[in-house]
């Protein structure tokens, strides 16, 4: 039995307790400021209202201000915050963390570097660490709904220290969480990060089918397909160009696959594929603030400082900038349909 | 305006009359042995029964008898057979065309060697051929139905011959159907049929959510994510042991992607996942011709051969040799969830 500190308490952190509890550990589950009435709630009755799901017994709720109590004796801290709060984490809560606290993060994202380089947040923050620690982070096609309905989920754990990453494994993995270990982090975070702002461009298919043919038509996947390929052809190269194996890409289309069924990413691809623009869809969806439109701003402006170095080809990447352009330059959609595969 | 000839009026072959068709050519639909009521039909009233859709003016349709007839004047030639028609096409058509016509093949598959590779049909077909002739063939996803109803869709010819492929494209090619132009027919060709192998393994997970929740649970998708990228993975190596480049991988992607929607793939792969032994889900099929079961069974027996003389590793294809017991060795479903990624 080990004891898990989780920070962040929104869905997929919180999902996290579930193969943890079922591994026999305890679990200090710890709201971000933002998190207060998650916690309360949780504190309870162990009722999670963003999950509708009562989380395990094993789970112990604290609000931001007992971080510090519950730290001493933990042998994992997992941080389950999304990329908004990846900043909120490095200032505040990794200082606190004792020195050789291993840290598994859920967050996925890509920094930008002032070089035109994107760096992973585990790569990005270690390298500012006054003290070096052990930041690993997990990846792979995992929704938070399906993990506390203990359905076969297949990740990755990747960092740097395998055997440290070998033994996080042992503490998780479950008969239906199911754990690879890579040090490959730039290649596995990449396909992840990447995966966010592609689908934005696969489940556009599915606004521009309902444009053209009513919004009750069957489904076509002919168009998704299409821009499934041009999505996976692209995210390869953008791995490769990043510094990952190409293997990596595995992650980044089993990720992708389940991206483009559901939440917030396929509503906005849905109404930009429809016709509305980028701030028409942002009011329907209540400026939701979405990973993906992040993603697709730092990876594109990254290109394009690269590519005004001669260091890569814009037109190796024309959905991207495709997405760059309705997001940021208030383009309509036009899909590049005859520059695909080139 | 050119005259194009297409021999088999099955879905697809007869689909391609469309974007033949909007870029004013003349199309004769030619049936193979087992196409006579569909050509009997559309000989009455352009009305094709299996697409249930009407045929562009452009069309006439001809039954086999009269295809020395037809010959004379075409500038191209679709074979639009399905795998287990191409050894009636090879034997029974090649042979009567005129030596310069070219032949595009929408048939997908992968034809097992003496030495234990696996070659696409264009290049097997042609390596046999007395007389040699371009033969190349279309691969990518594109399903009929939605050819028929001008969705877009990205496709790729592929063969020996650039400027012949490109003049092919400018055939067909239209505004919704998008081609690209590729001299690595090994890499497409295994790409487009191996994808039929593994649309089975990523459907089984519907029926294996089925078993475990009943038949109108919410669909999940982690299983199928994870059996997507493991497909990928399998895919990837697959392609380059089999001598394709790399980057063929956005094929079998996008093409995976459409294939695990729909049709009878996903039936037999969600009638596995339940549970039933393959004897029983063709029975339950009605014994219909699967190329899934087709392409799993002959890149297994290729694996085998190359593994026993140690050019392959069995381990590295854990879904494949899964596919494989539960279709040929009575084996039930098993995954090997803790395998992927290996």
């Amino acid at each position: 039995m080990s004891i898990i500190t989780i920070v962040g308490s929104g869905m997929m952190g919180s999902a996290m307790s579930v193969p943890a509890a079922d591994n026999g550990h305890q679990i200090r589950l710890v709201g971000t400021p933002l998190d207060r009435e998650i916690i309360a709630s949780v504190q309870k009755n162990r009722y999670h209202p963003r999950l509708d799901f009562t989380l395990p017994e094993a789970v112990q709720a604290y609000q931001i201000e007992q971080l510090q109590e519950v730290l001493p004796g933990s042998d994992l801290l997992i941080g389950g915050i999304s990329s908004f709060g990846i900043k909120w984490f490095e200032e505040q809560v990794l200082p606190l963390l004792p020195d050789r606290l291993p840290v598994l993060l859920v967050t996925k994202g890509l920094e930008a570097q002032p070089d035109g380089n994107l760096l992973p947040f585990p790569l990005a923050i270690g390298s500012r660490l006054a003290q070096p620690r052990p930041l690993h982070a997990i990846g792979g096609p995992c929704t938070s709904y399906e993990l506390i309905r203990r359905q076969h989920t297949a990740v990755a754990f990747c960092g740097s220290d395998l055997e440290l990453l070998q033994w996080q494994r042992k503490l998780l993995a479950t008969e239906y969480y199911h754990v690879r270990c890579t040090t490959d982090v730039k290649g596995l975070e990449c396909a992840v990060a990447l995966k966010n702002a592609y689908a934005l461009a696969v489940t556009m298919a599915v606004g521009m089918t309902e444009r053209q043919h009513g919004i009750d038509c069957p489904e076509f996947y002919n168009p998704a397909a299409a821009l499934f390929g041009q999505s996976v052809r692209e995210m390869g190269r953008l791995i490769r160009l990043l510094g990952g194996q190409p293997d990596c890409i595995s992650y980044a289309a089993g990720d992708l696959y389940v991206t483009v069924y559901g939440g917030r990413t396929r509503k906005l691809g849905r109404l930009l594929g429809r016709g509305l623009s980028f701030q028409e869809a942002k009011k329907e969806l209540a400026d939701v603030t979405l990973e993906s439109v992040a993603i697709v701003s730092s990876t594109a402006q990254a290109l394009r400082q690269q590519a005004a170095s001669g260091r890569v080809r814009l037109e190796d990447y024309p959905l991207l900038m495709m997405l760059d352009a309705i997001i940021n330059h208030q383009a309509e959609v036009q899909v590049p349909w005859d520059r695909f595969g080139e």
